[in-house]
C-alpha cells in the first residue's frame, strides 16, 4: 500500500518541496519494483504527483507499456550501493533509480525531483550515488517544557518545537513526517530530538516518557530517519535513584543496559544517544574522576548490543574563567581533553566536535581536534540555527562557511569532511514556524547542510541553485538570480558589518543578538578580545601567545604562528596585533574595520534593494516576511557599524581615512 | 480591648523591635488615657511588654498608685499636634506623652522605646515633637503576578512580597501586621502595595480585586499606615470598556470617580493612587494629546472627594534615545518636561520626583526639578531597595546620602526636605525574606528612611545608632562600634570601588547588578559616560554641554558650571575632562579612578574582618547571613575593581602611579 504523503497544515510553507517541484515525474509514467517499507513511501510520493499532474505509476511487474520512469529495487551493480545508494541512468526513453535499500530508492526518487525534467532528456550514462557520510543528523537543542531562561527551543529562532509544547509532545505528528520529508529530500537520516542540555522534564524522555519518542520516530521513519535522543550523564542518580552514576560501576552499567534495552523495545530502530557532559554545568564523568572516555564507553556498551551508537560531545571547556587569565585559552580545551583519550573510545562512541575551537562564531578556524584524533570516530558539529549569525533575523546563507570547514585539510591530506566518518551534525534550525526556519531564506541553510553531509566537497553554491530550483519551480531568471544574488555572499556581509577580522563574541550578554564590543570582555566564559588604546586580539602563537597555534599539524601551525602569513580573515583570532598593522589587503586593521562596516551595511541595502525587485515575483507570504526581516537586519547591521566603529575610535583615536562620521 | 501584638512567623527577625527593646517600659508601670483605636494598638503594646517583664498597666482612671508613665490621648498643649504630634516630658518620676490623636500617641510610645532607661532617669523638659512630612510613604514595586522577567517584586532583593504571591494575596496578615508595627516604629504612615509598573493583573486591584487591598488595608491601619494603590492610567479602556482614557473627556472623568468611590466603600481611610505614566511603556496623558497635569487632575479630582491625592510620577523621559545623539539628555527630562506645567495641578496632586536627575545612581546630583515648581506640591522619592546600590549583597547604607539630599538647599535658601511638601518617599526594600530586607543590615536602611521622613535635617549617624540600639538590646561597645564602623562608610566605600566620580551606569544591563562600564554606553535609555582614549564624562555645561547645569538656580547653576567649581564628586556628571585632569583632591581623574577602586576592596575587606570579629556578639543566624554576603561583597568589589580599572587602563594607558597590578 502506497503510503500517503503527509498533508502540511494550513499556511505552512512547502520549502523546497512545493508540488510543482513534483511536475516531472507526475505528468510521466513510473513503475516501481520491489518490496520495503520505504518502497511504499517512494509509491505514495509518486502516487500524489501522477495525481496531480495526469501521470500514471505501476507498481511490481511491468504492465507492458512504456515507462518514463523505473524505480526499482534489488538490482544490485558491480559496486555496492548500501542501504542509501542507488543509481541513475537513462537508455531507451526511460530513466532507471536502482538501490539495493529503501532508502536508497527515496534518495533516488528525489533525486530525479531534483533534475526535473533533466531526468528525461537524451541518454544519461549510468551514475553510482553513495552518501560520503553514513550518519546526517540534526539535533534539536528543544526543550519539553518551557526552560525559564532559554524558552521552549534553547537559541530557536523558528517558532515552538515541532515535537514539544508547553511539557508535552505536541501531538502534530502530521507536521513531523512532513519534517522527516523535508529532511529526507535533502539527504538527512537522523534526528536527536531533545536539547543537549537535559532538564528535569527531558531527562525523563529516555524512561517513562519514551512512547513520546517512540511517536516521533514512527513519524520520522517512513522517511528513513532515525530518531536519537539527549540523555543525562546523571540519569541513573535521577532517575534510577542509584547513589551514583559512576561509569565503571557495575549497578549503573546494568541500569544504562536496562533502560536502553527498553528503548529498543519501543524504538526498535533508534539510533542512540546524544551526550553533553562535564560542560556548562551538566553533569560528567569527571566527579567520579573518570574520563570522558570511560563516561562515553558506558553508554556505548548499553547501546552496542542493538547498533546503536553515543555521541559524545567534546564541548568541554571552563566556563568560570578568570578573565585576568591570559594563559588559560578556551580554543584549546577540546584539544587538550580529548587528544591525550585518542583510541580509548569505543568503537559504538562518537566524539562530536564542533567545527571551531570557541563556538559557532561568525569566522572561527578549523577544530585542531578534527584531525588529532586518528582511533577515534568523529562526528563534526555545524550549526544551523543562527544563534551567532543572525538569529534568522539576518539573512546569512553558511554554506560557503561550511563548505570551507569540510575542505579544510588536517594532516595525511584528509579534508574534514573524510575525517567526520562519525557523521555530520547540524543544530537544527527548524521549528513550529510557518516557514519552518523563522526566516524563509533560512530554508536554505538546512537544505545545504543536508547535501554537504551527503556529499561533503560538494560546490556549496551548486547546492544553494538547487535549492532555489526546487522551492521556486519554474523562478524566471530574475528570480533566481536574485535569490542567487542575496544568498551567496550573505555570509561575508555579516562578517563584515559584525566582529571583525576572527576575533568573535562582541555580541550582547545572554541572547547573543546585536552588538556589544566588550559585552563578553570581562566574563568568565573564556572569550575575550583585548582591544587596548594600541591594539586587539588574542595571541595564541606559541612563541608569545597561549600556543594554540601549535595545536595545529603542519603547514596550519606555522602559517597561523605568524601574523605575516596568518590568513587575514583570522588574524585577530591568532595575533595581537597595533591597529596600525597592515593586512595582505593593503589595509590597516583599524581602517579594515573602519571599511568592512560601512561596506557591510551597504551590502544589506543592496539586498534588501534586490528583494524589493522580486515582488510579484515571490508569494506575496513570503516576500512580506522577508522584507520585514529586511527592515530589522539593516536596523541590525547599522546599529553594529555604528557601536563597532565608535568603539574602536574612541579606543585608538585614529579617524577613519576616509573622512565618513564616527561618534 | 488591647489589640495584640502580631506574632511573628517563626524563624522572622523582629528587626528593630526585639522583645528587649521593651524591657525599659515593660519592666515599669504605665497609664494610658484615651479613646481611639489606635490607643488600643499602644495599649497591647504595653500589655506584651509588662507580661514580658513583669510591670503594669492600667488603663482610663488612675488607680491611685505612682505610674513610671503615662499616655494620655487629647491633653492638648498651647501648640496644634495634630494627628501624629506628641509631646514628652518627665516630672516628679513619671514620664508622661500626650497626644492628640492616636496616632501621635502611637508615636509617643515608640519615642520612648527609642529613649529605652534614660526615658525614665531624672527629669525632661517638656518637648514637641511633630512630623516635618505630612507623608512618609514606601512604594512597594511589588507585582501581584510574576512577571517574566522582573518576577514577583521588581527590583526586590528580599524575597517574595509581603503582599502577593504568583498571582494571588497571600494572605498572610500577621506578616503584613507585623511590617506594619516595624514601619510605625520609625515613623513611616504610607504604603503603596503595587508596582508602578501596572500589568494585567495587577491593574484589577483597583476593581474588582480591591478586596485584597482591603485585607492589606485593615491589617496596616492599627499601626497609623494608610494603604496607597498604583494605578494604570489606561483603566478605563482596559478595565472600564470606554473607547478613551482621555483625561479631559466627560465619560472618563466619570469612570474615575465611581472607580474611586467604589475604593473609599472598600477603604475609608484609602490614601490615594501613584501613578507613572508616559514612561518607560507604561501608558499616560501623551497618547491624548494632554499635559501630565491634565492627567493627573483627572485622578486629583477623583479622590478629592475622599482627602486622597494621586503621586504623579515624574520620572518621564525618552528611553528609545539615539546613542549617537549627544545633544539629548536624559538628565535634563524631568525638569523640561514639568516646570512649565507649574502651578496647574491641583491640590490633590502631589508630583513625586525622583531624588537625582537620573536614576538612583550611587552618586548623582540634587534634581533641579524640585526647587523649580514652587506652585507644586513635590514628594521626593528615594529608593530604600538597592537596585544600583548592591541589591542587598553588598551592605550600602544610604543615610548620609539621603541626607545629602535632604539638607540640599535650592532656591529662596529652602532645603530639599522643606521642599517636599507632599512627602518623602522610598521604593521599600522589605519582602517575604526571614530578615525583611535579605541583607539583615540593609534593615537600617528603611529604618533610616522613616526617620529621615519624619525629620528631614536629622543627623543620619545618630539615626544608625539609634538603629543600632534598638536591634541589638544592651549590645555590648565592641558590637555597637563595630556595627556602627562596617554601616557608616559604607556608601562610599560602594561607591569607591564601582562608578567614579558621578559618572554612573556602568551596571550590567537588565539586571543592574555587578560592572559592565560600556554596558549602558550604546544603549537607547540615555544613560551615557562618553569615555574615550582621551578622556571621559558628559558635558551639561551650558557653555560647551547639554545645558542641563543651567536648569540650577544660582550658586549651584555657576558652580556646576566650571569643571573648576564643580565639587570632585560630580565632575563626569558635568563635565568631559582628560584623564589627566586635576581634581581638587590633587589626583588626576584616571589617578583617583584607580585608587578609589582599590581603596574600596580594601575597606570591604575591612568591614569584612570586622564583621568576623563580631562573631558570638551576634546571634548565629543573622552573623552567618552577613558573613555570607560579605564573601559575595568582596568578590564583586573586586571583580568591580577589576574591570574599571582594567577598563580605563586599556582605554587610557596611562599606568597607575603606584605600580599595581592591572590586568
Amino acid at each position: 500500500m502506497p503510503l500517503p504523503v503527509p498533508v502540511l497544515p494550513e499556511g505552512v510553507d512547502p520549502a523546497w518541496l512545493p508540488p510543482a517541484a513534483f511536475r516531472a515525474i507526475g505528468g510521466r509514467r513510473t513503475l516501481i519494483r520491489g518490496s520495503a517499507p520505504l518502497v511504499e513511501t517512494v509509491h505514495g510520493e509518486v502516487v500524489q504527483a501522477c495525481r496531480r499532474f495526469g501521470g500514471r505509476v505501476v507498481r511490481g511487474a511491468p504492465d507492458g507499456g512504456a515507462y518514463d520512469l523505473a524505480l526499482a529495487l534489488g538490482a544490485e551493480g558491480p559496486e555496492p550501493l548500501g542501504e542509501e545508494g542507488f543509481t541513475c541512468a537513462r537508455e531507451g526513453g526511460t530513466t532507471t533509480v536502482t538501490a539495493s535499500g529503501g532508502r536508497g530508492l527515496l534518495y533516488g526518487l528525489f533525486h530525479v525531483v531534483r533534475l526535473g525534467d533533466d531526468a528525461f532528456r537524451g541518454e544519461r550514462a549510468r551514475e553510482v550515488h553513495r552518501p560520503a557520510l553514513a550518519l546526517r543528523m540534526l539535533d534539536h537543542w528543544d526543550n519539553v517544557a518551557v526552560h525559564p531562561v532559554m524558552g521552549q527551543v534553547e537559541r530557536g529562532y523558528a517558532g515552538g518545537s515541532l515535537f514539544w509544547r508547553d511539557g508535552s509532545a505536541r501531538g502534530e505528528l502530521d507536521r513531523v513526517r512532513a519534517y522527516g520529508r523535508l529532511l529526507a529530500a535533502c539527504g538527512i537520516n537522523a534526528v536527536s530530538v531533545n536539547n543537549v542540555n537535559v532538564h528535569a522534564a527531558e531527562a525523563r524522555l529516555l524512561t517513562d516518557r519514551i512512547g513520546e519518542v517512540a511517536d516521533i520516530a514512527a513519524a520520522l521513519r517512513p522517511y528513513g530517519i532515525r530518531t536519537h535522543l539527549s540523555v543525562s550523564f546523571a540519569a541513573p542518580v535521577t532517575l534510577g535513584g542509584l547513589p551514583t552514576a559512576d561509569p565503571l560501576d557495575g549497578a549503573v552499567r546494568d541500569w544504562w543496559a536496562g533502560a536502553t534495552r527498553r528503548v529498543y523495545e519501543a524504538i526498535p530502530d533508534f539510533g542512540g544517544y546524544v551526550v553533553k557532559a562535564d560542560s556548562e554545568g551538566q553533569p560528567g564523568p569527571f566527579a567520579y574522576g573518570r574520563s570522558h572516555a570511560e563516561g562515553a564507553n558506558l553508554l556505548a556498551a548499553a547501546l552496542e548490543p542493538f547498533g546503536g551508537t553515543v555521541h559524545w560531545r567534546a564541548f568541554v571547556y571552563d566556563h568560570r574563567q578568570d578573565w585576568r587569565d591570559r594563559t588559560t585559552d578556551r580554543a584549546r580545551a577540546a584539544y587538550d581533553h580529548f587528544v591525550p583519550l585518542d583510541g580509548e573510545f569505543a568503537e559504538q562512541a562518537v566524539l562530536q566536535v564542533k567545527h571551531g575551537p570557541m563556538d559557532f562564531q561568525v569566522r572561527e578556524p578549523v577544530s585542531p581536534l578534527i584531525g588529532a584524533m586518528p582511533r577515534t570516530r568523529l562526528a563534526v558539529e555545524l550549526q544551523a540555527t543562527q544563534e551567532y549569525t543572525g538569529q534568522q533575523r539576518h539573512v546569512c546563507w553558511l554554506g560557503p562557511m561550511w563548505s570551507g570547514v569540510l575542505r579544510f585539510r588536517h594532516e595525511h591530506d584528509q579534508s574534514v569532511g573524510e575525517l567526520a566518518r562519525g557523521g555530520l551534525v547540524a543544530v537544527s534550525n527548524a521549528g513550529g514556524d510557518p516557514f519552518w526556519t523563522g526566516h524563509p531564506l533560512a530554508q536554505a541553510n538546512l537544505y545545504t547542510f543536508g547535501r554537504l553531509a551527503w556529499q561533503p566537497d560538494a560546490e556549496p553554491r551548486a547546492v544553494l541553485d538547487e535549492w532555489i530550483k526546487l522551492s521556486f519551480p519554474a523562478a524566471p531568471p530574475q528570480l533566481a538570480d536574485g535569490l542567487h544574488a542575496v544568498l551567496d555572499g550573505s555570509w561575508r556581509t555579516y562578517e563584515k558589518y559584525t566582529a571583525p577580522l576572527g576575533v568573535g563574541f562582541m555580541v550582547q550578554p545572554g541572547h547573543h543578538y546585536g552588538p556589544s564590543v566588550d559585552g563578553y570582555e570581562y566574563s568568565p566564559w573564556g572569550t575575550y578580545h583585548f582591544a587596548d588604546r594600541d591594539g586587539i586580539g588574542v595571541d595564541r602563537s606559541v612563541a608569545t601567545g597561549t600556543g594554540y597555534a601549535g595545536q595545529y599539524p603542519k603547514p596550519w601551525a606555522e602559517l597561523y604562528e605568524s601574523p605575516d602569513t596568518c590568513p587575514d580573515e583570522l588574524l585577530l583570532f591568532f595575533h595581537h596585533v597595533p591597529y596600525g598593522h597592515v593586512l595582505k589587503s593593503g589595509k590597516t586593521v583599524i581602517q579594515h574595520i573602519y571599511d568592512t562596516h560601512f561596506e557591510g551595511v551597504e551590502e544589506v541595502e543592496e539586498a534588501r534593494s534586490v528583494w524589493a525587485s522580486l515582488a510579484g515575483l515571490v508569494d506575496p507570504a513570503r516576500h512580506a516576511r522577508v522584507a520585514e526581516r529586511y527592515e530589522e537586519q539593516l536596523r541590525g547591521a547599522r546599529e553594529w557599524r555604528d557601536q563597532v566603529n565608535s568603539y574602536f575610535f574612541r579606543k585608538s583615536g585614529v579617524p577613519d581615512g576616509r573622512g565618513r562620521r564616527i561618534c
